[in-house]
C-alpha cells in the first residue's frame, strides 16, 4: 500500500552488514559514528529482514530522472494512493464530531477498543448482508497493513505461512519480523518456511493447490495487489474446501472488494468460510481514507484453534492490548461513509477509479499487450514476456516520463510485469494514455 | 490507560482452561459450540497470560452495586479517563482539517509513516527543547500503548525486561504476548523472566538499583500510573547511569509528563540518556485526546545494540511494517495543541485537572490518611496499611457509591492502596469529596 521511507539522516553503511562481533568497537574507534554500545542484542528475526528497495528506488530512479530532465511532466502511476477528494457528506459529518468535542455535551474520552458499536453493525450490514457476520465479530482498526500485524502477534512465531506470488509485502515483512520464517535464500529470493503461490496467467492468477503445501495460515487477497485479479466464487470454493481439509486459516484481505463487479466481495460468501477464515478490509480505498486511516476486521465465533479455543477471544485481547480504537473522528467518517447517501457518494469515487482502470486497459490492450487486472480492481498488471519488469520500467520512464512499479517488487512471480495505478486524476490518465499509445505503438 | 472490554457473546467457560488435547472433540461433542476446529495451535504466549480482571471486576461490582441501591449516584474515580472539552481551536483545527480533505487543494492521502513533519517538529520544540532530540528522531503514533506493543515487536522474544510494581499493565501483558517471559507464578502473581521493581512509600517510590538485577530493558513511567509519583533528578539519573552501566535500554513512559510542576518532564533533560533510552508519550491526557488517538516515541540516533547497529533503523523499519501513521486529522489537531494559543489551551484543561487532584489529595490528607501522588500527576495513591485494596475498594463503594481503583490491580505492591483518578467534572469531584469525608472521618 505504502512506501518504505528512508530515514533524513544518513546512516553508516558499514553498521548495516551484519557484524556480529566486534562492531560496536569498530563503530566507536573506526568511525566516530557512536561512542557507547548497549548490551542488548539486535532482533535476530529484524536482522533477516530485507530491506525493501521498491518504492526507495523508485524514488531515486525518478529523482534522477528530473535530474536529467527537468522540464519534463512526470506522471506517477507508481504508489497505489488515492487521489479525489473525500465526498462533502463524508468530510463534514468528521468536522462536526471534532467541533462537538470542544463542548460538554459531545465530548468523549475512550471508546471501546473494537470500535464504535454503530459503525461496526453499519460494516457488518454494508460488507456482510446475508453471510451471518455479527457486529460483535467486527473489529474496527486503524488501517487493514495494522491489523496484519496484530494478526501476526496472535498467531505468534510457531505458525507457517503462505502467500500468494506476487503479493504486497506486508505479509511476508511482518512474518519475518514475528518469527515465523528462516533466512532469505539470495537466489531465489524466497525466504525459508513461508509457502510462495505463484499466481499468473498459467493458472489463471490462482494457485494450483494440489500442489500446495499445507500450512496454519494462507494470507490471500483479492483483489490481489499487485495483479488485480478478483478470485472467482469457484476459486474461493477451493480455497476454502483446502483450508478445511488442512485445518488452515485463511487471512483474507478484501482491502480492494469494493472495485469487484462481478464475484464475491467477501470470504464469508462462501459456505463454511466462517470456520476458517478471518478478513481483514480497509475504508482507505473504499472512500480515500489512505490518510484519515481507519479499517476492519472480522473474525467469526465459530473459528477456533486446534485445541478448541476461539480465536475471536485472543484476537481481542490483543486489540485490547496493542491497541486502543480507532480515532474517533475517523470512526465518525467512516460511519458517514455508510449511510445511503455517504455510500452512494463513495461509490462514486471508486467508479471515478475504475473508468480510469478502463483507459489504461484500453491503452495497452490496443498496444498489442496482454493486460490483467483493471476491470474488478483498481491496478493494472501489465505483462511483457521475456523482459525484466526494472527494464520495462527505465525504458517507459525514459520515453513517457511516467513512473510505473516493477513487478518484481512483490514477489519473483513478477518479474516480467509492471503495476500501474488507476487512481489518480482524470487529465493524467489520459495525458499517460497517450504518451504510452505513442510510445508503444 | 483503558479497560479490558470483555465481548457481548457469552464464551464457553470451559474453553478458557488450557486443555491440551482432546478439548476440540470435546468441544464438538459435548457442548455443541464448535462442530470443527482448525489444526492451528493457539498461541503459546497467549495461552500464559492471564486474564486481566481488574477493570471488568470493577464494572461487575459497579452493576452489582447499581442493582442494589438503584437510586444512588454512583461517582466514578475508576479510570483514568479524561472528561473536559478539549479547546475550541483545536477542535477547530481538526474540523477545518477535515472539511478540507473535501476539496482538490486539500485533500492528502498516505501521509508519512512517521507523521507529519510540522508536528514532529513542533513536539521536538515544545516537549525537547534544550535536550538535543531532532524531529527526524519523533515518530508520531495513534497512542503510547500502541507504540509499547510495537517496542515489542522491535524488541523480539530474546530480551529480558524490567518493570515499576506497581505499573500499567500493558507493559507486562506486551512482554507476555511477544514471548520475553514465562509462566506465572500462582502465589506471588508475578511472571517468570521478568524483575519487578518494587515502588513504594519506603523507598520513595524509586526501586533499590543496588539489589535491581540487570535486564536488557528497563520500562520506567514517570509519574508513574497508579502511583503518581514523579520521579526526581536524582532519581533519574541513577536510573540513566544504572542503564548506562548494565548496558540496558529504558523505555521511558512520560504520558503524565506534563502534570509535572517540578523536576524532569523527560528522560532526556538527563544528560546520557540519549545514549540508553527511548521516550514514549501521548496526547491523552495532555490535551484530552483519548478517543481522538495521538502520541509519539522518541528513538535517538546515538541508541544502538550491542552490535553497534542503530535502534532508529529498525524501529523505523517496525514503523513502515506494521503501522501506516497516525490519522491526518488528529495530527492536524495535535499541531493546533501545540501553537502557542494552543497550548495555553490545553494547559488550561490540565491546570484543572491538577486542582481537582488538590481537592483529593486535601480530602484524604485531612481524613489523616497517606496520599502520594496528586501533585505532579493525575492520579492519587492512597495508603490504608494493613488492608486489602478490593476490600477497601467494596467498602468505599458501598459507604460513598464512588468508583475508585484497588491498587492490587497494578501488581502485589498496590495491595494496601486505591488509585483515585482526578480526571472528572469538578462537581463530582467536590461531591465525591464530601461523601468521602463524612464517611471516612
Amino acid at each position: 500500500m505504502h512506501t518504505f521511507s528512508t530515514l533524513s539522516f544518513t546512516p553508516c553503511k558499514t553498521l548495516f552488514q551484519p557484524m556480529a562481533r566486534f562492531c560496536c568497537s569498530m563503530a566507536v574507534e573506526e568511525k566516530g559514528l557512536v561512542s557507547y554500545c548497549t548490551k542488548v542484542e539486535r532482533n535476530a528475526n529484524l536482522e533477516k529482514l530485507q530491506y525493501n528497495y521498491l518504492f526507495p528506488e523508485i524514488s531515486v530512479r525518478e529523482l534522477r530522472h528530473i535530474k536529467k530532465y527537468p522540464n519534463a511532466k512526470v506522471i506517477s502511476l507508481g504508489i497505489g494512493d488515492t487521489t479525489e477528494p473525500i465526498p462533502d457528506i463524508v468530510a463534514l459529518s468528521m468536522a462536526n464530531y471534532a467541533k462537538s468535542l470542544a463542548t460538554p455535551q459531545g465530548y468523549k474520552g475512550y471508546g471501546a477498543e473494537q470500535g464504535n458499536q454503530e459503525l461496526k453493525k453499519a460494516i457488518a450490514e454494508t460488507f456482510y448482508k446475508d453471510t451471518g457476520i455479527k457486529d460483535s465479530e467486527v473489529f474496527v482498526s486503524d488501517g487493514s497493513q495494522c491489523d496484519i500485524s496484530r494478526l501476526q502477534m496472535l498467531f505468534g512465531s510457531n505458525v507457517s505461512i503462505a502467500v500468494q506470488d506476487p503479493s504486497f509485502p506486508a505479509y511476508i515483512d511482518s512474518s519475518v519480523i514475528i518469527g515465523q520464517t528462516g533466512d532469505i535464500e539470495k537466489e531465489s529470493g524466497r525466504y525459508q518456511n513461508i509457502v510462495y503461490m505463484e499466481c499468473g496467467p498459467r493458472n489463471n492468477f490462482f494457485p494450483d493447490l494440489s500442489k500446495t503445501a499445507r500450512t496454519d495460515i494462507i494470507f490471500f487477497c483479492s483483489p490481489n495487489n499487485p495483479t488485480g485479479h478478483a478470485s472467482s466464487r469457484k476459486q474461493l470454493e477451493q480455497l476454502v474446501e483446502f483450508a478445511k481439509r488442512n485445518g488452515s486459516i485463511i487471512v483474507y484481505d478484501s482491502a480492494y472488494a469494493v472495485y469487484i463487479t462481478d464475484g464475491p466481495r467477501s470470504i464469508y460468501e462462501i459456505p463454511g468460510a466462517r470456520k476458517v477464515a478471518i478478513e481483514v478490509s480497509s475504508f482507505s480505498k473504499v472512500a480515500g481514507f489512505t490518510g484519515v486511516r481507519l479499517g476492519w476486521t472480522v473474525v467469526p465465533e465459530e473459528l477456533v484453534y486446534s485445541n478448541g479455543f476461539p480465536v475471536i477471544n485472543d484476537f481481542n485481547r490483543i486489540v485490547c492490548t496493542c491497541f486502543n480504537g480507532a480515532s474517533n473522528v475517523a470512526q465518525a467518517g467512516g460511519l458517514a461513509c455508510l449511510s445511503s447517501d455517504g455510500f452512494k457518494a463513495v461509490r462514486s469515487n471508486v467508479d471515478y477509479y475504475k473508468e480510469n482502470a478502463e483507459i489504461l486497459v484500453n491503452t495497452f490492450t490496443s498496444l498489442g499487450l496482454r493486460v490483467y487486472g483493471g476491470t474488478n480492481a483498481p491496478y493494472v498488471w501489465v505483462h511483457f514476456p521475456g523482459s525484466d519488469s526494472w527494464d520495462m520500467f527505465n525504458e517507459i520512464l525514459e520515453k513517457t516520463h511516467i513512473i510505473t512499479v516493477p513487478g518484481s517488487g512483490f514477489g519473483p512471480e513478477g518479474r516480467e510485469f509492471i503495476r500501474v495505478t488507476a487512481f489518480g486524476h482524470r487529465e493524467n490518465i489520459l495525458e499517460a494514455s497517450e504518451r504510452l499509445r505513442s510510445f508503444l505503438s
